[in-house]
């Protein structure tokens, strides 16, 4: 069996963050119900990238999911909400702040019905604090949480990470926030509410660079590839024009010396050791980037992985699809889709021994799933939910 | 309660990535006990910043941790975490492949003794495949994950995401699979063994970047702050030398204009729609630094919100501190330490209700809580415990 076997989560989530989430655990074994607006789904079924007509982008973060039509506006789409949230363990949502007590759907209201539902609120801000109002933009997280600012070159403006890690890094919040909930509700008995937010769970990443703030009241400064106290530890392009990471411990200098052919010059006093070598940072930088050059990149690496230089590409995405220890790890792998074929996709990358591994499943159709869970999860009937599709619920 | 009380993780994990992880789950509320080398400890307690001969790179990976050293050489030892082991809920490891399979404390040797344990062992790059016994460096895992690719201004070289993101999301994702076990457990009655990744789990975030490859071949290029598809996107210096992040849906454009005092320009039609800015992409973002450069930050960020415009400072760790939002949610807390006196630390950022808060306590010395942990949870004698140590078990 599926670790999550057995978990019904009620995804009122939509855009990239919290949907995110909730596929992680609908692809470790939970039943995802996904609730979207009737005719136009969630708001990035229309995004780009698009292959016949389906959105890459909704693929992202949807695979594994059953998806349901509902208007959320409509009072007997809200009474099915609060009849799947009875029999759900966790409901998961992303609206901003108060829109769902306004339909009676917040947690207040549906705890009512289920003490023992864990409720997951993501937002750009939080429940509360004078920001709780705004939106929650990828880049505005990364820029105000400080991520920016320590991105980038020396001397240089701020640089975004160049993946959404504002949305990503709420997204695995959101799944420990749920998965707490339920350790929580079986300590406890009941459920519970978790307010996350994308700017409290970047900050709370700041590790490294706080910690040096609230030591030392250093404001820390982007230093590009380099590090603050390891010389030389940074990116050189090689004769190819390709790119390679090296970090470099004090005692492997001298393998790096020796892969490089600069030994001679290793040895020398401005040089040697890893003190110096923070002294006379911007010489080591140019006299790797000089002998870097000389040599292709495949050539290189080969060379330091045999002499036990820590080093590696500096990857593009071909790069990464096409190596072999992610190939031989499944890192990478596809789904069918009805109107699109086959699709690649990232696999959840966690692997389990004793219970089975989540494996890479379908994004559904929009409301492909509408009649399936009102007949079996709430018995209803065809003539219902005729009904209710004629009073423009579902 | 915390959600996570009652829950006993036996930590054997060390530097940042792994131990991070279990902090989150120390101020959930689990127990968790840290064993660490007599004498020297954790490899990071000698890593800058140094305070009073304290390291505040060690204070971000374990507070709210119990310390007991144990010599994992020494049969006795072996022997003494095989017995926690069968008293604990989860085991979370990351020494390289094949460590403790030699003394075992490999998850076969453990459940045998405890058949509900759940096990996670992270790694640089995975228990199999042909780099699995390379280490872990943070940069190299960006580097060959695609981020640090990703990342930078465009036309110019490779950046590294300015925080250690291969390290920071592979400890999200311990405590994912960590907690994900935990539930796998009580639905199936017995424990499950989880190999997590660095490289793996970095590799899962490419998400959008990733789709656009799947769906087009597509090889992204680095964008800078920009927006592949939303022009404008992205971050311009104002007259104090201070920088802001602009993020404008088509129907954002409007308010950005009036804010800026550009509204004529604005409906030119070489920039009218995002259409039409995507084609003048760099004629749009050199307008917006010309005129950007006139505000001061403060007032442009006051009148932009005013007028509904996305916008956000690029924050440093000073401006992130002192953040009225940050303080009004109470993400920058402090610890007293017995050494060091009062040290900040960024809180666990999830906001419960119907369950107790994290809160944040303090890191322990080294080897503190062994005496306590070996008497308490084993039943130890002081003579045991002497003799223990005189051995160099302990």
């Amino acid at each position: 069996m599926k670790p999550l076997e057995g978990v019904v989560i009620l995804d009122l989530s939509r855009v990239l963050a919290a949907p995110f989430g909730t596929m992680i655990m609908a692809e470790l074994g939970a039943t995802v119900i996904k609730v979207e607006r009737p005719g136009a789904g969630d708001e990035t079924r229309v995004n780009q990238p698009m292959i016949k007509g389906e959105s890459g982008y909704f693929f992202i973060g949807n695979r594994s999911k059953q998806s349901i039509t509902l208007n959320l506006k409509h009072p007997e789409a809200q009474k099915i909400v609060r009849e799947l949230a009875a029999k759900s363990d966790i409901v998961v949502e992303n609206y901003t702040v108060g829109t769902l007590a306004r339909v009676g759907l917040d947690y207040e209201s549906l705890k009512k019905v289920n003490p023992r539902l864990v409720y997951v609120s993501l937002t750009g801000f939080g429940q509360d604090g004078p920001y709780a109002k705004r939106l929650g933009y990828d880049t505005i997280i990364q820029a105000m949480s400080g991520l920016t600012g320590l991105t980038g070159e020396k001397g240089r403006g701020p640089v975004k990470a160049g993946l959404p890690m504002g949305d990503l890094n709420a997204a695995l919040w959101t799944v420990i926030a749920a998965l707490t909930g339920l350790a929580g509700r079986n300590a406890s008995g009941h459920g519970c509410y978790i307010d996350v937010s994308m700017l409290d769970t970047m900050i709370a990443m700041l590790s490294v660079s706080a910690a040096r703030y609230f030591a030392l009241g250093e404001v820390p400064e982007r230093m590009g590839n380099e590090h603050l106290g390891r010389v030389p530890s940074g990116a050189w392009q090689c004769q190819d024009g390709k790119w390679v990471q090296i970090s470099t411990s004090e005692n492997q200098w001298p393998a790096l010396c020796k892969a490089l052919e600069i030994e001679e010059w290793g040895r020398s006093p401005e040089v040697a050791t890893n003190d110096a070598r923070v002294v006379h940072r911007d010489q080591v930088k140019q006299r790797l980037a000089e002998v870097v050059a000389k040599w292709t990149r495949p050539a290189l690496l080969d060379r330091c992985e045999k002499l036990g230089v820590p080093i590696g590409p500096v990857n593009d995405l071909h790069d990464v699809m096409n190596d072999p220890h992610v190939r031989a790890r499944g890192s990478v792998k596809s789904f069918n889709h009805p109107v699109v074929g086959e699709f690649g996709a990232l696999a959840v990358p966690l692997k389990f021994r004793d219970l089975d591994e989540p494996d890479v499943g379908r994004p559904p159709l929009l409301g492909e799933h509408t009649e399936k869970v009102l007949k079996e999860r709430l018995g209803m009937t065809d003539a219902h939910i005729n009904q209710l599709r004629a009073q423009g619920a579902i």
